[in-house]
């Protein structure tokens, strides 16, 4: 499957180390519908201040991303690197500079080396090709264990539109925003408006709802392109059936790269999904959840396949959430350990821990408050977690 | 040093497990003035409740304390579990019931084993001593490596008072409660509200500037008791120098414990002080602070004693504080690794890495924004941690 008028490549310019994919560049044949949402953190890395300029006219023609280095707190030296390297490749492309998105992972604190950028750029234009998006999904690792992408198809007015999506993230991640670098092109024809809203409102039930390990990244950047070369019915109503059919397609790839990057969580061995069913309200549910997702004592206990609910409570009576403590159930995978507050008894903590030693797992929290319901998800917490971060310079 | 009139105890009842000491008493000869602070946590084990309830009249003579339980989460059996171990230990002192304070530490989920208590109950009694202060120090052990007490003695009046403290805490230690096992017993005479407003306002500048891992207990208790025995000029003005004094050593009994809290830390390695200088409000610093020392990614870097000052940016960026990233110096024991938002350059770094390799770390984040100036105490988040974690039952 192909995404009509997207081509991709990727190339090892040695941007910290030497032989391995750190480069990337998508690019569009058309300038495209742009839409992005960025970190919520007050430290904002170079690339992302200029992409958020350049995205007030919602048009773009090329990502360029790399791993190997953040460009984040690194002042005007790092802006002025930024703003080298998207001149490199609007020239090498023959587009207009602010038709450029910028984005970078890595070490915090150097700005970019320009010079690796300018060596790699003519191979790296010369070699766009449709088929090479997973190269790109690859050169954008820092401690992914494996490259991200999803690709779909919807039909829009008896047009098939098809979009093509790519992420990276590992550590870093917190539910207070895209957390990551996250990449979707899609050749539908969409109008700007509508093309935001779909993105915010898709990465808020997708994105928004995944925890690694409770920080949030300087870089964290989701870009959607859209060409329109489909030439699908334009998408220009938001509550038309095209539009609810758009965003449903853009949403299950934002969730497919969201589930991915969790699964992929540092040093993760197991996949978690909290879900508060029987609250008041969705912000109660939805920050019970992440409170608990959050925990580094339920973590380490999923690690250590413990079917410790006590954390779980404990960290539920934190939340900031009211709720009556005699009125909580919760179960492992459908066994219930608790129940009405209490231990369930029986031979129900066996048959939990028996159910954690899946990789999957599903922690239900039921209150008695409402019919309010959220899912975050998450990983459980592992000695390579501290491995990982005590060796790796982010 | 004794503190006059108060004596205790300790036994190994086999609440848990067979043959380590795990129960502990401490009694006043005469019915002490006593204030308690609790568990911020919505979900409140049984001994607290009942603790609570019984501190409404501002005295106490005994406290009953316990490992290897919490008698959390366990309902009308752990409540009536709680009381019937008050009793045994009313009975066996010939106090009133209700002068018992109580508290327990341990697995959550079951209630207490009223039988361990009943059978240890005469001899504990029996052993009371004004120099066994210890052995309850170490019965209160769960994940602690050592037991935490302090001696402290002051002069009100021209009559020297004394105060003895003892704590309990390595996990579940997060900055919004005492967040652990605190008790202070001093002989100095002093009214309710002075010692009230003395306990909470000591732990507001100790117990909760610290943080281990960021988990709320269901557990928290601070009790100080005061008995009078010392017979010092009343301490009943807020305005008085006599409270200044008394305040000032509770404080600092306080703080002594607190920090033997952090160094003894699940797994803790390092014993670090996020210090915030130059902001606007203490409560921005605070903030601010804390939210460096609850970073997982700062406190594994400190672990791999990496002068990793990016995560540090990165989590002063998502702290919710409004801050200049540009006007941010960062120095690590003194060593600048960061001037004006950048990395200081030359030498700067190799000289922090160097610091780092100390057991105790000062990191030193100055803004731009004002006077305020707070710190937060912490530990570094090691592969043992995860270790405890996923191993031990809490």
């Amino acid at each position: 499957m192909k995404v009509r008028g997207f081509t991709a490549s990727a190339a090892a310019a040695g941007i910290r180390k030497q032989g391995r994919l750190d480069l990337g560049l998508i690019y569009s044949q058309i300038p495209a519908v742009t839409a992005g949402v960025f970190t919520t953190n007050l430290v904002k890395a170079a690339p992302l201040v200029i992409d958020m300029e350049r995205l007030k006219r919602g048009m773009a023609q090329a990502i360029l991303v790399n791993s190997g280095c953040a460009n984040a707190c690194s002042g005007e030296k790092g802006r002025a690197a930024a703003l080298a390297t998207g001149a490199l490749a609007a020239k090498a492309l023959n587009i207009p500079e602010n038709l450029v998105q910028l984005a970078s992972t890595g070490v915090i604190g150097e700005p970019l080396n320009v010079a690796a950028f300018e060596r790699a750029m003519p191979q790296l234009v010369a070699a766009l090709s449709p088929d090479s998006f997973a190269t790109v999904a690859e050169a954008m690792m820092t401690t992914d264990t494996r490259p991200k992408m999803v690709e779909r198809s919807a039909d829009i007015g008896g047009v098939t539109v098809n979009f093509l999506g790519l992420a990276k993230g590992a550590g870093m991640i917190m539910p207070n925003m895209a957390t990551m670098l996250g990449f979707v092109v899609t050749d539908a024809r969409i109008a700007f408006p509508e093309l935001h809203h779909a993105l915010t409102s898709g990465v808020n039930r997708t994105f928004n709802r995944i925890t690694v390990d409770g920080d949030t990244s300087t870089n964290d950047t989701v870009l959607v392109m859209a060409n329109g070369l489909a030439q699908n019915p334009w998408i220009d109503d938001r509550a038309a059936a095209y539009f609810t059919t758009f965003q449903e397609a853009l949403t299950s790839v934002l969730r497919d790269l969201a589930l991915m990057i969790v699964a992929d969580g540092e040093g993760a061995t197991k996949f978690i999904t909290i879900r508060v069913s029987g609250a008041k309200e969705a912000g109660d549910a939805q920050r019970m959840a992440r409170t608990v997702a959050n925990s580094n004592l339920v973590k380490t206990a999923f690690f250590g396949e413990d079917a410790n609910w006590g954390r779980i409570l404990a960290a539920m009576g934190r939340s900031g959430v009211h709720f009556d403590p005699e009125k909580v159930d919760i179960a492992f995978n459908g066994v219930t350990v608790v129940k009405n507050g209490l231990a369930a008894g029986g031979d129900a903590e066996a048959r939990a821990s028996q159910a954690l030693r899946e990789k999957e797992i599903t922690v239900d929290i039921t209150l008695s408050d409402g019919n309010a319901r959220e899912e975050i998800y998450t990983c459980d917490f592992s000695i390579d977690y501290v491995k990982i971060n005590a060796d790796y310079r982010s």
